[in-house]
């Protein structure tokens, strides 16, 4: 898990000190996260899809439907996966320091198709990603769905994260002027299950389905 | 506001059922969110940035500083903009159903610099949509803000909106299993105002930043 020398896309000429290179911090903010935001150029203009993925050691893993246009177009080529996570709303005492807290990583690369035989050891992970525990009270999948699936990866090699905590940073003339300023923290929160009108009668509510609060993606970050 | 008529790029080949062309649920897609993903093309290679936007009408707006790479990159050219909203985990009794619902919303189109004469009043609109009722409090932008900022715009002309909610879709034969299914609802909620560590003592929390948990982009949506 070495770190990652900044490339010329991943140096931060805005406001650099709030930029990372440590994998300790990229993978934290990509493991707090379960959407991400992958671009890739189709006919020479740019796309940019939202779509699950997952992380397994030195690499991201997204995955969709073998007809997918987005997974069809982009395996083998270039492309930017983008995470980002809104923390807080900064209300500054001026508009131009009004901003928002938040944590986000950039990955560059090119994205790579699992190969078949692969496939189904990945989609594992990425279930006991989404609801850890939940994979083996599954109905196991069958050699249609994984042949109806196609996942892409990319190593975390040209990376960066960047983030933003703590309060205002005003112009020191404007913190005299009788404004309120502040942080408005921003949490995404699980709310209570709600069970499938056609759930067989009798079946509880599993102990993985609850564990799913404490899951990294759930677990609210405090500034 | 005329509904939008798919284009190759905005007709939904994947999971068609999931797909709106319609001004009203493009826009309340749009409204309910802060924080878009812009992709364009650097060096010929898809670049997607996380940003701050906001829409006036038939156009979405996004700005930063005037030395952004990515808003100096972009002017002029074609982009892709993208909102999402994750709205639930849907636990299906297979992995292969197993999904999220969301809204997420697609914009195509070149990004447009505005007018050096009009960007101080669509930065007030930005500060209405970020916290409405706030900008009359603020300290005024002075003219060295203003040109640091640029806004660009872009019409929601080639645009599309996709939407999943409800209980899984399980295969007919998997509903008889023993095995828990549906949906955990997420959701993005504000927290207690965090005062600036330097307000000038005596300065009580305004209506502008109470009335922020009535904001679009605050209020929970329900499945």
């Amino acid at each position: 898990m070495a770190d990652q020398a900044p490339t010329n896309r991943t140096k931060l000429t805005r406001a650099p000190d709030r930029g990372h290179h440590d994998r300790e911090t990229i993978d934290a903010v990509l493991d707090a996260g379960l959407l991400c935001h992958v671009a890739y150029v189709f006919d020479g203009a740019p796309v940019v899809t939202p779509t699950l993925y997952w992380r397994e050691g030195d690499r991201v893993y997204w995955h969709g439907s073998s007809a997918s246009r987005m997974l069809r177009q982009s395996a083998g080529t270039e492309v930017c996966l983008t995470v980002s996570h809104l923390d807080g709303i900064v209300l500054a005492r001026s508009g131009f320091h009004s901003s928002i807290n938040y944590r986000s990583v950039m990955l560059f690369g090119t994205a790579e198709q699992v190969p078949d035989e692969e496939v189904a050891a990945v989609l594992d992970h990425f279930i006991e990603h989404l609801a850890p525990g939940r994979l083996e009270t599954l109905r196991p999948p069958n050699p249609q769905e994984l042949k109806a699936t196609t996942v892409l990866s990319m190593p975390i090699e040209e990376a960066s994260a960047k983030i933003r905590t703590g309060p205002p940073g005003d112009d020191e003339e404007d913190y005299a002027l009788p404004i309120w300023a502040g942080v408005i923290p921003v949490t995404t929160t699980l709310g209570n299950p709600i069970p499938d009108p056609r759930l067989t009668v009798g079946i509880e509510l599993p102990p993985d389905v609850t564990a799913l609060y404490q899951t990294p993606w759930a677990r609210p970050t405090t500034d």
